[in-house]
This record gives C-alpha cells, structure tokens and sequence, in this order.
C-alpha cells in the first residue's frame, strides 16, 4: 500500500552540468540497483545538512570533513543503499573515505572532491570491495539520461523512487529523495539531492540556500517521529543557468514535492495527510503544532480508520506547549469544519468522513485563533501494514 | 492481546475510613460498571494532578475549583467512563457541578468536598441524569469491600481492571487506575486514585507526596505519546494509619505497580517494556531519554518482532538533545550487551531474541556514559491490534 501522488515520468532530465548513474553492485537483492552516482562536469558549490541524532553514520564525519577542507566545492556524489555504514567504528570511516579516494582517483580530483552517502540497515560493516569493484561501470553509465537510474539505486523501503525535475524561465533543478520510514523533522529526514544550474558562488551561498530550503520542505514532513543516524540533505549548483536569482524559491518547491512524496510513500500509508495550522503567532509555531499533529499515533490510526476524530487533533495540538485557547479554535477536516468555538458538529461528521473515505491526499487543519501565521505540514496514516513492515524489517 | 502482569485479586482492602462502590447507570451497553464512587468516613485532605493539555475536560475545572474552594478536603469521588465531558462547552461544566451537587446534598456535605471524573470519548454531552438516577444506589452499596466493583467502573478500553492494596508496618493504601490508550507521561496520564490512612494534615502536604510519587510513576509509563484532556490523579489521606510517615515511599511503590499495569494493559500490547537509562546525568535526564526511547514507534514495533533492534534503541537515544557519545555507551536487550564502545555484538543477538521471544516483560537498556543518574520508564510493543483499536475507536 501506498498513495501515488503523480506518474513516475519516464525520463528525468538533469540541469547543465550534471550526470547521474546507478548500477547493482551486489548489496541488494535480486540485481536491483544499490550504487548511485551524481556527477558534475567541474566542481561545483555545494552544501549539506545532516540528522541531528547522537548516532550519526560514518558519512556524516566523512561529508562534514570533505565539505570542510575542500572548500565546499564538490565533482561527485557516491551513494550506496541497503547499507547504512553505521555503528561500524572507525573501520566505517576508514571504509567510506577509501571508496571517495578510489572514486577521485578515477576523477582526477582531491578526494575532498568526493562525498559519499550510505542508507540502510545499522551495524553491519560496509561491504567495500564490492562498491570498489563497480566505480567503473559507474562511470561509464553516468549521463544526462541517468537520473531515473540514480533514483531507484539510493531506494531502501521506498516502493517507488522520488526524482523530480522543475524549471522556471531562468532555471532548472533535479531533486531526489528516498526514505519512507524513520522519517522526522530534524534536520534532513532521509536522503535527499538537489542539483541546479542556480549560480552560488560560494559554498556559504550553497549552505544559506539550503537551511531555507529544508525548513520549509523537509523539515515538515514526518512519518513516525523516528530520526535516522544517517540523514542528508545535499545540493549542488553549477552556476550555468540564465538566471541570477539564487534558486531559493525553485529548489524550495522542488523540495517541498520530494517530502510529500516521501509522506505519501510512507511505509504502509494508505492516505497522505496535509496538516494545515492557521492563526498562530509565527510560522514556527505553526509548523510546531502540526508536527506534533503529524506524530500523534492517535491522529494517524484514525485517519487510517477513516474516523473524522476532531477530538484527537485538537488534544495532539493540545499538548504542543502552546498556549490557544480551545474554545476559540476551530478544527477542519476537508470541507467540514467539525469543530468551531468550543463547540463540536457531529451533524458535519459525515461530509469529513467522506473526504477520508474518497480521497488519497486528505486534509486536516487547525486554527490556533492566535495571529496571522501559518505553517503545513505533512505525514501519512499509521497502519497496520507499518507495524508489520517494521516488525519484520531484519526478518 | 495484553499482558498479565498477576492474577487479579478477589478482593482489594481498603485503608481505614474508605468505601467504594461501582454500578451501572447506563452509559456503557451489555450492563457494564460505568459509575463509580470512593467515599470518605469524614471530610480527608486531598491532592489532586492534572493533564497538561490545552484542551481539558469540564471535570478539571470543577475539581480544581473544589479543592480550592474546599481548602484541599474531600468526602466523595464520583467517576463515570464512557463519556468524557470534553469539549461539551459551559454546559459540561454545569452538568459536572449538578451531579457535584446532588452527592453533596445527600453526603450532607458542601458541594466543594464533592469530586467528579469523567473519561472516555470525547465531544458528547453527559447523559447528567443517567447519573443522577443512580446516586442513592451507589451510595448504598458503598463499603469496605467495594473497591473491585469501583475499579471495574472507571475502565474504558482496559481490559482488566486496576486496584492494588499495600501496606507496611504502619500504613495501607489502596490505589485504582484506568487507561491503556492515550498514555503519556505529562501529568497524570490517566485516571488515578490513591487512598490512604497516611496522615497529611494539610492539603500542601497531599500535594507535595502526590507530585513526588507521580513524577517517579505515572510519569513514567507511556502506551502511544499522547495525552488525554481528562488526565488525571486524586489522591485521599484519612490520616488514621498507625505511622508518622507521609506514605511516600509506600505510595509511589503503589503508584509504580500501577503504571506498570498500564503499560502492561496497553492497547493491543504482548510485551511490557522497562527502558532501562543508566549513566545519565540526573534522574530527570535519564527519565527523559527513557521517555523518547519508549516512544519510539520503530523500538516498539521492532519489540513485537521480537527484533533485538539495538540499532533503533541507540538512535531514539541519539535524538534525545543529550549530548552522549554514542561511541562510549552500552545497549542492552534482557542478559545480552548487544551494543559497547562503539560496537555491535551480533553473535550476542541471539540470548537478546530469546529475551525478546520467551519473556512479556522485557528490559531494553542503555548506557549513556555521562554520570550516575538512573531512571526507568515503561511501555508496552505497538502492534496491528494498537492500530486495529484505534481505527475503530468510534465505529
């Protein structure tokens, strides 16, 4: 089960500048693509955000510590899946900086030049003969038409890969994304990449970009209040585009289609569910309360139940530490405001329930009735497919 | 599904100067207990905790206003389930002191010596007369034996009724709990009576044992992070035991055997889970990452895989916002010290899912390295019937 928001197009283009490829190199199952690639002509600016867990994984040290000493210029991405290179000690360090040694050696470039990204399951060590043995074939397939194969190679428990391309009169972008368990706002809540011909000049430019990008997409969306240790946001610009303007709003809806992709793919989602939060006193608030909305295992089974619980959103944002007033907010499920003043509509009840029952993208929303400022958010419903996915992950 | 924790007694005392009685006025179908009451000799010195949500019930404004009013004393408790009288509006409110009232006149005591309870679902009005019709009947079966028909009364999705007796050398207590659904520590999170012979003359003294017992109990058990409008904790003194002591101590041993039935008793449960947190700087800090560890939907459902998923522990600890090395701390599941100094021990993988796989209580612990504080939390797995309950909640 999951809610598809859009046909996956057939083709992804790339901006000017970039190639991307993906190959199987025996991590996973059954010859599906576990090794991807992202390639710019040149080194380009770029940026990165990561987990804000205690545990990170060897990645992290590795792309913080590239990023630093190569003065955020980047020429490649190497990203492998179904291994998370993580509690593995420094042997995982040592593993993830002698793949980006080999990969620069190739390039030509200073390994600093390389960051490398892992996803997957903790604890095992990274098998990295294997991701050795493949750099070539890597190499070879990398090209303007690579981005769908790039896509599915960084999927672990995705049902289907997260690759989109926008453009507007002076620019273009590609983001991809995987992840759809594990899944919170804390930083970058899964893998993701944007590249765009968006001229940065410098990697501060590339970071300023990105925090504003992340804080209004993937710092909204949640699936289970769960963060990973290996949480990565990357974006790299290569400054060919037309334009002069800096990205910001391009990349931003880009990003903000990747999380509800990654929403609506969650694992064992039935329903994507958009949390609007109105009338509060700041944007932050706001995206607070609907992130505590978002997490609330009683909002989401519910929905799955197709229950229009009111009861249940107004208690989650109840508990936000925020201080409204419940009998001035109000509470809406899709056209249906079931709640207003205080007061609740049971005869309103069954135009809400029509909306969970009849629709894959559902909406639900509360007014704060305490400014102007608004925020959404957005996650998927718990489902009894989830705990059994999750119970038999390692199984 | 639900874990038994023992065998529920025949019969649960009562300390000196209390009855109890539980009967049905219709709320609940098939002739269920839905009204209960716990009746003091004379008026005694009372404490009550509230839920910290936003939203609350109409019974937390009335007995917050009694106990003030009342200067802290109680002669009666009046519990009904299945209709919490949240988000009723000024009319909740009225019908809560109406029946308030009604008590009182036939107690011959003032109205503000008279607490009521409500739980269950949200957003109905009170069926007040129901209630009403049913007070002389309940008053007459009031006694010394009735404590398991009281806790019979207030349980709404429990599936076994809570009511523990304990005593030493000087004192007795008796304490009740209903809940198993919207448990979470921030306040009292559920319904919860103390009763006993303690002496606490003042109502500031019940006032400062009860916060001191429900930070070490109630405030440590956790079924899905959500709170409820209607928690709430009431505990009464009659200050006729044989001791000088306040009854801390016996009393949050009480209060602790309850949480743990709670949890146990959770929706859907098969395992209750203690989360162990050692090596914390203080106890509050180690309560906190125990709480955001027992959370975690990823360690609960990997429970009810019988998963020993230390992985997902360390990373729920990792995003804690406490600054421990995760390269210096320690993970345990049941005897098997799965994760340390950075390493995981798969070969111990084993004895931790046999931990897992043979025990319903289960310990999941953690090492954060930091200094001497400890702290324990309870939960309970998240399994399919958590959500099947919760999807059909209302229909």
């Amino acid at each position: 089960m999951t809610v598809q928001l859009a046909p996956i197009p057939d083709h992804v283009p790339l901006p000017a500048g970039f190639a991307a490829a993906g190959v199987h190199c025996g991590l996973k199952k059954n010859g599906q693509l576990d090794l991807g690639l992202l390639l710019a002509d040149a080194p380009v600016p770029a940026a990165a955000i990561y987990t804000q867990n205690r545990l990170v994984g060897a990645h992290v040290h590795v792309c913080r510590d590239h990023l630093q000493r190569g003065d955020g210029l980047v020429r490649a991405v190497l990203v492998n899946s179904r291994n998370a290179n993580c509690a593995t000690g420094p042997q995982g360090i040592v593993d993830a900086q002698a793949c980006c040694a080999a990969l620069a050696a190739r390039l030509g470039c200073p390994t600093e030049q390389v960051l490398m990204l892992s996803t997957g399951p903790i604890g095992a060590p990274l098998p990295r003969q294997r991701i050795l043995d493949h750099l070539d074939a890597l190499l070879e397939q990398a090209s303007g038409d690579g981005a769908r194969a790039f896509s599915r190679a960084i999927m672990t428990t995705d049902t289907y890969p997260k690759a989109i391309f926008a453009e507007d009169a002076a620019l273009q972008a590609t983001g991809f994304a995987k992840g759809s368990g594990m899944i919170h706002p804390n930083m970058a809540t899964m893998l993701g990449f944007l590249v765009t011909d968006a001229k940065l000049p410098r990697a501060e430019d590339a970071r300023a970009v990105l925090r504003e990008v992340a804080d209004r997409s993937f710092h909204r969306v949640t699936v289970d209040g769960d963060t990973s240790p290996n949480d990565t946001l990357v974006l790299l610009a290569s400054g060919r585009g037309r334009g002069q303007s800096n990205g910001g709003a391009l990349l931003t809806d880009l990003a903000q289609q990747l999380a509800r992709q990654i929403a609506a793919d969650g694992e064992g989602a039935t329903r994507l569910m958009t949390i609007e939060v109105r009338g509060a006193r700041s944007e932050a608030e706001a995206a607070h309360v609907g992130r505590v909305i978002a997490t609330s295992p009683l909002v989401k089974t519910a929905v799955a139940g197709l229950d229009p619980n009111w009861g249940r959103i107004l208690s989650a944002a109840g508990r936000a530490e925020v201080p409204f007033d419940a009998t001035k907010a109000r509470v809406w499920i899709g056209p249906a405001a079931v709640y207003e003043n205080g007061v609740c509509h049971p005869e309103r009840e069954g135009a809400a329930h029509q909306h969970l029952a009849n629709e894959t993208q559902v909406v639900l929303g509360v007014d704060l009735a305490l400014g102007d400022a608004a925020a959404d958010v957005w996650t998927c419903d718990l489902t009894k497919d989830y705990v059994q996915i999750n119970a038999d992950y390692r199984t």
